[in-house]
């Protein structure tokens, strides 16, 4: 099956296309507020790269939130559109478990931080000891401040909220606490992509009539 | 420290461009055969989606095998060349170790497996419980039949030439074996970038010059 994956929750946007578990292609781009006339060239671009056509994609694997707002909407509505459009399967990955995906098989729990404004983070903590991260507990929306209450070893902290506080956690971090590097603190596209077909193999595909993203608090 | 990286060791490439430990963007391709012609529209496209001007770049990372012979040889004249006429320093950055640091922070050893034709690997060992792989072994060529003896768990297996071999390995496996997800198994340039900056920054850079690719076995 041919999936093309989206992820805009942050202000790092990736789209991935997967034959399989064969990754075709990925790009990553850093272009916040950009997503609206970025995404379509991306993809279009991604798809001649590897020398395939829309009408071939088999399922379309989209990263719901929680993030940002805007890049959400533009993301979701680009993907609901395209599945919906070509008739195929339409898949929704939380994008707090796409971001723990990407240390598959990593032993310990896996703290993952989204930035979620007026000093709140989204905290959600994964155990990802097989391909695939299973919650450990239900992302939560706290005070940043929080975070430090939180931070029991061993435990690997990920997610693009990680850098605005870690002064502040790694003052008051144990020992045993450690911190991905931040070129993997973002969502990947291949991740989003895997995590995806899971979701449609096992006949868990979402509906594209009626996805929304996954904000874990109310759009003002 | 804008940092562009450059993988080719295997039939899927990478590039990716880095300010410091941001990255600004990152592409990845599957095209067999095709890097003499790819490789330079890739760079220039990802320095035009970033907004960057090639004179701009403070420091080329490489990618220096082992793996794939004409793809090294490309990746490896582009990156010399590009730090030559730049005048900026270039980092060579072992195949292996960019495998390794795929998972960061990963407590357990990490077999990193890539193909030498004629029913040989490369195999290598690596402990990545910082953001730096550090080798276990210097990595060596060996007859794919011998992975079997080295399956000592808890070990996690990876490297792009996993697959040809995975059946084989799976039979033999003990428990404790795990494998790494199919879309991470290859360098990705990200990777690259984040180990050649510390080569870098350590006064550990190549010299355009002399540089050449590691096969760990003569060409033919």
């Amino acid at each position: 099956m041919l999936i093309l994956a989206l992820d805009t929750a942050t202000e790092k946007g990736s789209l991935a296309l997967m034959a399989g578990d064969r990754l075709l292609a990925e790009s990553f781009f850093d272009t916040p507020g950009a997503y609206l006339t970025r995404l379509l060239p991306g993809i279009a671009g991604l798809l001649a790269d590897a020398g395939r056509d829309l009408r071939a994609l088999g399922g379309i694997a989209v990263s719901v939130g929680p993030g940002n707002f805007t890049g959400l909407r533009i993301g979701l509505a680009t993907a609901k559109t395209l599945a919906w459009s070509l008739g195929c399967p339409l898949a929704a990955v939380p994008t707090m478990e796409a971001l723990a995906a990407n240390f598959p098989f990593h032993p310990h729990p896996i703290g993952v931080i989204v930035d979620a404004k007026r000093q709140e983070v989204f905290w959600g903590l994964y155990q990802c000891d097989c391909p695939w991260p299973a919650p450990l507990m239900a992302p939560r929306r706290l005070p940043a401040a929080d975070l430090t209450g939180l931070l029991t070893p061993p435990l690997l902290l990920t997610g693009p909220g990680l850098k605005a506080h870690e002064e502040m956690l790694q003052s008051f971090a144990p020992p045993g606490v450690s911190w991905a590097p931040p070129e993997m603190r973002h969502p990947r596209a291949a991740s989003v992509a895997r995590l995806g077909r899971r979701l449609i193999e096992e006949g868990r595909a979402a509906s594209p009539a009626d996805l929304t993203p996954t904000y874990l608090r109310p759009a003002l």
